[in-house]
Formats: structure tokens, sequence, C-alpha cells
């Protein structure tokens, strides 16, 4: 990455960082590689192929991690002990995948999750909703959705219907609904053993469903209710939106939706995802949702859980085509011009007086030309140059430059932070 | 990492890249993993022999990096007409070594380098040597010392002694001044082609000269002086020097130190390294130097630059050693309890004003005894608990409970962020 994407990822990873960290939510860090037989234990077929996985010179079958949850589980399973329960634990770092290599396709990417873990509670459900949506209001968002459901209503309906143990068919066709036609999944499900075609469209009618959430409460309640399941997880919903209420959450920015499925089978409870309003088109960019037993494969501990994956490289793809992203490749506001080499020495003091007082100030390595100095702080991205040249020095003067409007102020060394503190303010 | 170790990395890491934002440096990101004539292409058996090697699933021979100098210059010379000179960049990232791997370690460790690139100026030599002091600074370490020579002050006199063919092998003897008796270097160097006892102890000498730099340069002099490579180090020294003092850097934490020679074919000037006066044992944390040419194996544009290279794993080892490593595991300073399954609601309006006030706040998730929770708090390291009963509730009010004091004040929730900022602020 060069330095603008770079400091737009940096800055992402910040600000999703501070969020995690509002909500008492602790880094933790495991290795990128690890035994082949631990990350591979649990994935299927399809995680194998993907997964680069080599041989290191002692003999042992090692492999780069593919996502952040098995090394989580493994973690998680290992420290349960010392970490105590509830734990809450983000955890930002590189995973590797080797599908479609031929194609070009990342290969390399940057996760961002976050879990708690050890407790039932629908608070921690809540507070993965509220944790996603302040995510999304730092990173300067406006339009997002975020729709979330409870799996046990759908399998409530489902224990009504006969179709309990065909739950995993039935959630994997369902999560296509938004991807494709609904003709099309209703043949899919109509291929579900015991599904009729009125107990199908009895789950299409409950995944449909739209409108406030009241209203579908009201509408699932007598599809569903009865069954402890499908209460249970009633319930849930109605916990839920009465904390995003709490929460001082806007209207439509946290939405019940009975669709929103998520095809990995591990999902016991709340699930959700969460678009940008203005490019439905890339999916979405932060799911997750309530597993039963997180590190079933390495411990006998349960460890229930809650947690969302936030998607970096997307969101930053979508954040340069929204125009969120920023264009400057430096950090520092201001470059100190070398004049000539008798200045060299002054410009240092510049700068470390900027530096004291604040302001992140680059100093030109170089007695080049004035011009030369300035494209190149045009093209960084520095917002203001100070120029000491000799008429300046014997006035015991600077020149602080405007770079966007060519203004130029004469201040005496004394004045000169509060002077581009002020300037910095009015050409933020 | 558990929680508290991860926090300490993510601290460090955090303080060292505001420095580096604070000159101007901006960040890349290179991948992990590389083709492996890519990034063996320069370095010897003994890297080939520690780097993590293999084949991926399309058949390509692809490595982990081992550094990111290699990954830097292979970027460097790729990007160079798009990032112009000079370039400065900051990269922190992971890097792999199977060193020993047949007694089961493979290292995973992190780096975190800063390098100026695209000009000869001593103004960036000086740069590096301040950028490095505020870092410790920055790290909150009191006692340090920077150590800095000129490879062509020792350049000089080896060319006036006759023996400047014989550098590399001269240099890295002296390079092991420091860690082993002063005998055995004389015995090596003698093992020199040309080296007699006298041009031995000139070179002796001149690398352990101590005592202030004015002094030493007045001594150098006779030695080196008439040598044009040596005359160019003296002066570059010298400015240096007077660049530390416009600087306001303390005197004794950047000293000259002829002895610093660093064992690496390919500085050419100024070299440096960075030793903790409480912990000298533990050896250089950051080091460095310029270099004549970063990139001549992927391109035939000349890129000469400077910079070092901090230990991020060495100094949280010194850290935890000197006791400066925080010994909490979580970010945030506020804990809600929950007392009931009624209060569930009110303390997610709790805590979200307290976010909103820029106070971090976990909420416990469940409903439990209030003397666990208010363990769990201790137990992580919150500062505040913030307990809300029907009592206090039917009063409109909440308790604060100092965690650390036992003490406990009653406050509407209008002065509820005010409150905890001050109490936070008194029990810092």
């Amino acid at each position: 990455l060069l330095p603008d994407a770079a400091m737009s990822r940096e800055s992402l990873v910040a600000r999703a960082v501070d969020v995690y960290r509002s909500y008492g939510f602790s880094p933790i860090e495991t290795p990128a590689l690890e035994y082949a037989e631990i990350l591979l234990g649990k994935g299927g077929d399809e995680t194998e192929k993907q997964t680069y996985r080599f041989e290191d010179a002692g003999g042992r079958d090692v492999a780069l991690r593919f996502d952040l949850t098995v090394p989580f589980a493994r973690f998680a399973a290992e420290h349960a002990g010392r970490l105590g329960t509830p734990f809450k634990r983000y955890h930002v770092g590189t995973v590797w995948r080797g599908e479609n290599t031929q194609r070009g396709r990342y290969r390399e990417f940057m996760q961002c999750d976050f879990d708690t873990i050890g407790t039932e509670s629908v608070l921690a459900d809540l507070e993965t909703l509220l944790v996603t949506h302040d995510l999304f209001v730092a990173l300067g968002f406006d339009r997002f959705t975020i729709r979330f459901s409870d799996r046990r209503i759908l399998g409530g309906l489902l224990e009504n219907l006969g179709l309990g143990d065909s739950a995993v068919a039935v959630l994997r066709s369902l999560d296509k609904l938004q991807k494709t036609s609904r003709a099309r999944v209703e043949a899919e499900l109509a291929t579900v053993p015991g599904a009729d075609a009125g107990k199908v469209a009895r789950i299409i009618e409950l995944a449909a469903m739209s409108g406030d959430a009241a209203g579908i409460l009201d509408r699932v309640a007598p599809l569903v209710g009865g069954n402890p399941t499908g209460d249970a997880g009633i319930a849930a919903v109605g916990d839920v939106l009465s904390g995003i209420e709490a929460a001082g959450v806007s209207p439509g920015r946290i939405v019940l939706d009975l669709s929103i499925a998520r095809g990995l089978d591990y999902y016991t409870g709340m699930v959700f995802e969460t678009y940008l309003d203005d490019l439905p088109g890339i999916g979405s960019c932060c799911s997750g949702g309530r597993y039963d037993d997180l590190a079933s494969l390495y411990t006998k501990d349960r460890l229930p859980g809650v947690g969302g994956s936030l998607g970096v490289d997307r969101l930053l793809a979508a954040m340069d085509e929204l125009g969120l992203s920023g264009q400057r490749s430096t950090w520092a506001d201001v470059l100190v011009t070398v004049f000539d080499d008798e200045g060299a020495v002054g410009a240092v003091e510049i700068a470390t007086t900027l530096r004291r007082g604040g302001v992140a100030t680059e100093v030109y390595p170089e007695a080049r030309k004035l011009g030369a100095q300035l494209k190149y702080a045009n093209g960084k991205g520095h917002r203001l140059a100070v120029i000491a040249g000799p008429s300046e020095r014997d006035r015991g003067q600077v020149q602080v430059k405007v770079l966007a409007s060519g203004e130029a102020v004469d201040v005496t060394l004394e004045d000169l932070v509060a002077t581009c503190r002020r300037l910095l303010a009015a050409h933020g």
C-alpha cells in the first residue's frame, strides 16, 4: 500500500479500535503461523483448499491463519482460566487465503473482529449491534443499515412445521434471498425433505416480512408462538429493540429483518449484517451473531458468545468510492523549508518548537529551490509551509504560507506555534 | 498475547507512530508473503536458512518476509516514480524467522522501521537521531543513550593506514568491542592482512576514544585529517552535533562513540545504536544508519537513505522489567453494573451517556451479584464502577464507586459524566 492508502487503513483501524475500547473490549494477538491441525481442525475441504500450508524446517506441518475466529477459539480454550468470563476481545490482524490466485484476487487481507464470550446475556447481543452502529458513525458513514434477526424465530417456525431437522438447509437457501430471485429460493426450499408448497410459503412469508419491528413481531407471533425456541427468539428481539431505543440510536439504523439468516451453521441466536445504503452492491461490511460454543474443538468448557467481523478492505474500497478517503500522503501539517546550508540548523529549531507545540512538522532535508520544496509540500498534502530566508532571519521572523490559498504572514518565533494552530484550524 | 501484553504493545506502537508522524513520515504496507526470489535475492545462506519458504497452490515459490528492509527496497524501486524524493516512510509489521526450528522455536515478531530515502543530506541523518530520541522519551524512558558515529571517520583512518580494502573485516571486529574483551578484538584485528601492531593500536585508539564530542573530534583530526573520506565524516559529525544542540536535546542523550560500527556491510556513513542505561545487557533497542543505495537489486535508480529500526519486542521486555508496563487488561475506565433485569436497559442508557461524554465504559452483561461484578472490575483494571440499584433508580440517581479507594458518591444522571471525569482525573 502506498502512503495514501496505508494512511486510510491506519485511520480506519484506529477509529474502529477506539470504538471497541470505548465498550471495554481488550486486544489480543495470536501468531499468524500455527500448526495446520489446529487451524484446519474444524474447517471443511473448501477452507483447506484456500489455506497456505507448508512444512517448516523442523518438519512440522504449519499453516497461515485464514481467519481470526479459529485462532481465537484455540486461544480462548487455552487461556479460559486466566481470562475469566465474560471476556471481551478485539483482534486486528492479517489473514491469508489462496483462493483464485490465478485471477489476481487478494490473498492477504486485514480482519478486525470483536467478540464477547462466556455469557448468554441478550445485553451482549445488543452491545454487538451498538458497537457496529458506533463503528459506522465513527468511520463517517451517514447512510447505513444494520439488519438483524434471531435465528430461533425461524427455528421455531420450522419446528412448528415439522422441519426442525432441515434448519441448516433452509437457512442456506434463505441467505440467498437478497442475492437471487424469490422464485429461485422457493424452488430450492421445495427440495428440502418434507417441505410442501404451504410450508415453503410460510417460511417465505416470515422471511419477507417488512415494516416496523413492532408490526413484524405482531405478525410473527401467530406463526411461531407457543414454540419455546421461537418464543425465546421473539423475547430476545424485543429486549434488543428496547436497548436500541435506550441507547438513542436513530430510527432506521438498526432494523429487524427476518430474512437475515447468515449461511454459517454455527450461529444459534442473534445474527446481523450491515449494508451501506449508497453501495448496496458491495454486500455486508460488518456481520456476525451469537454462537453456542466457540471452542468445542479445543476444550470441554462451553464458551458461548456473540461477535462481529468488520470487512476492513471492503470498507476502504467503499470509502474511496464515496469520497470519504483522504488524499494526503503525510500526517505532518507543516513543512519547514531550508533556504541555504546556514539555515539548516534554524530549520531544525523551528521544527522542534512546532512539534513541542503539538504540530506535526517535517523539515525538507536539502537546501533546494523554494519552488521545488513547495511543490513537494503540495504533492504530499502539507497545509502550511514555513519559510525562513536570510531576510526573515535578520528580522528574527519566519514566514508562514497557507499552501491552499497562497496567503502568507510574517511572525516572530514566539508567535509561530499559535499562528500555525490558528491557520490550521481555519484551513482545516 | 493476552490483553495486558497486547495493550502494552498496542500502546508502544501507537506512541512510536505518533513520533514518526510528527516528523512527517508516512506509512506504507507490503505483503507478508512475496516471491522467494525477491525476498532472498540479496540475502546470504544464513538468511535463506532462517526463512519460511514454500510453494503455494499455484506452484509459485513464495516466502514470508524476514525483515522490513528488503520489502521496502523492492517497494521503493517499484514505486520510486510515484513516490518522489525525498521519501520518508515508517512501516510497522510482522516478520518471521525460522532459526532453531529443530528446537521447536519459530519466531514471529514485530518490527517498526523508519527511513528517509532519496537524499544524502546530513539533515536526514540528524533527524534519524532526533526521531530515535523522541521515541524513547515518548515511551517513558528517562535513562537512555544514543551512541552514534560516522563510518567514514574510521574509513579515513584505514585508508591512511593502507587498510582501506579491509574495512569490512575491521568493522566486524570492532563491532564486538562492547561484547568481548579488548584483547580479543586486538587479536582478531591482528589477523587482518597488513595490520601490524602499530596499526591495530591506532584503530583501537580511535574506537575507544571517550569524553565530550568536541574533545574526540580534536583528537581524531590528526589521525584522520587530510583524508577526504575521513574529513567528510568529521564534518558530518560536526553538523549533526550542532543540530542536536539546536533541537535542545539534553546533554548525554545522544553521544559520539567511534566504536559504534554496526556489523552490516551496507552502512556507509552515520551509524547509531540505542542503549537503556538501566539494562545495558539487553543490547541496542534501536539501531540504524546511512546506506548508499537501498534498492540496487531492483532498480538502476540510486536510492541513498538513512533510517532506523525499533526493536518492539525487546523494548516491551525492557518496559516490563523496568515496571513501565501497565497492568490493566481493559481500556475502559468505567464498569456499569447491572443489578437486575429491569435495570439492564438503564445500564445501557448510562453507558451511552458516558461514552458520548468521552468516557470509555463497559456494561457488565448479566445481573449477577454486585460483589462478583466489582471483583471483575478490579481484576480487569476499571477505575470506577457505576451502581444503579432500585433505591438509586427511585431517587433518579446512580452511585459512582472509586474502585481503588472504595469512596462512593451519589449523583444524578445529569452530573454523571462530569463526576466520572473528575474522579478519573483525581485517581488517574
